[in-house]
């Protein structure tokens, strides 16, 4: 199943299960009360707008997750997943802007396949780390890869507004195990990666993460990025697809 | 003013003005609605248990902002701020426990002058960065000094549950540019710093920030530690004063 959170005229902003061509649009949103019930209506998917499936209180972010992305990074292969946090501030949705800042000289897309938690968690073991996800979507973990550098940190080179593209929805039903990690500037491919290439799984990383921090629902783990990066020049299109999920497109400008 | 979010059996949680010895009830939170309206009612603020005056969105901490810190850490002045993410799920209030997690072997205090945002705010200037400015609070910023090590990221070593103690109360009033801020534990100051020995004041993080993301109300700064950090043991009591606000009083313990 499919579900995403939309926008239209006349609804507002409501949740609903994406089909082919249409939405079934839903009662109310999954969170909190977890249940999908459908009102009846349906909405052709092209009259609707897609907002990003949730608005996540944290955004914990995997770097160096794929060895053939470490090795164009020039960093060592981590013994432990390295984390870092993403603003929900950066969070947009299918189809908006990535507004690159003036403030860097060079900002790269890196594909993701991203997860979706379902209900509070904390000290998981990983055997029981997938019954805590609601489903995954595609993540853009846009990054100012020149001020990456520069800081160490990476709090501002992934924290400025925008650059967190998420969706277009989430998919409930995915195994996460070894899927295709894709993204497209303009058509082209850039990046073409597979979960199966993961130096630590989702079960892995959640456990891990539920060690250090509470998990809560809405929050959202991006696995990583395989290689390929390289910078967005304004008027971009650029499209991250996780294979059994969707596609996730936006454009990039210059503020 | 003494802004706090309190509990007493009685009515729950609820929001009041701290006075010497009581509290003045609110009629509710100051956000959204940004009033403070008491009902006319008073309680001995020794029968409310003080939480922590504000459930940030974001917390936006500064590393190496006294140069005595960057000193005793053996890293170069910045020229720019530097600065990480510590999750919402790390908040605890006045009195709480910090978990010391058995994953790290060292966790240190880190105490500092933080400030609530009052606005949503973007691309501030200097100028009038303090009029977002809701106003300040003392933070504990907790940190696995080990992990922080080993990671180089910060995320992990600063995000786990309970490394954010915050409190006990937000003054409104305060002149922030030049305040001592001090670290007790077990009643020995290990830190004395003044905010006058900032690299980057407080207009200038405001600022700098907002070209970066986007702050919203009830978002939290925390300005960075003076030097002194050492580690903490089992059962220590931990007092980070900020000159002019009050005192955030914790106790370490191993989980």
């Amino acid at each position: 199943m499919k579900l995403g959170r939309l926008f239209s005229e006349s609804k507002g902003e409501f949740w609903g299960v994406v089909e082919k061509d249409s939405v079934l649009v839903c009662k109310e949103s999954w969170f909190p009360t977890g249940k999908v019930e459908l009102v009846g209506e349906e909405l052709p998917l092209s009259e609707v707008r897609i907002l990003s499936p949730v608005l996540p209180g944290k955004i914990v972010a995997i770097a160096l997750n794929y060895r053939s992305h470490a090795k164009e990074m020039g960093k060592p292969l981590p013994d432990e997943p390295l984390f870092f946090l993403k603003p929900s501030t950066a969070v947009i949705g299918y189809g908006d802007t990535i507004v690159m800042p003036p403030m860097s000289q060079r900002v790269d897309y890196e594909g993701e396949l991203a997860l979706v938690i379902s209900k509070k968690a904390k000290n998981l073991s990983e055997r029981e780390a997938l019954s805590y996800v609601l489903g995954y979507t595609c993540m853009n973990d846009v990054t100012a890869r020149d001020l990456q550098k520069k800081d160490g940190l990476f709090c501002r080179a992934k924290g400025f507004d925008t650059f967190a593209p998420l969706g277009p929805w989430i998919e409930t039903e995915l195994d996460p195990s070894s899927v295709e990690v894709t993204t497209k500037v303009n058509g082209e491919v850039r990046q073409k990666g597979n979960t199966s290439d993961l130096i630590f799984g989702v079960s892995k990383l959640i456990s891990f993460i539920s060690q250090v921090m509470t998990l809560e629902p809405g929050d959202v783990i991006s696995t990583g990025t395989p290689s390929g990066i390289s910078p967005l020049s304004h008027g971009d299109t650029v499209e991250v697809t996780v294979e059994g999920v969707g596609t996730l497109k936006n454009i990039a400008r210059k503020a």
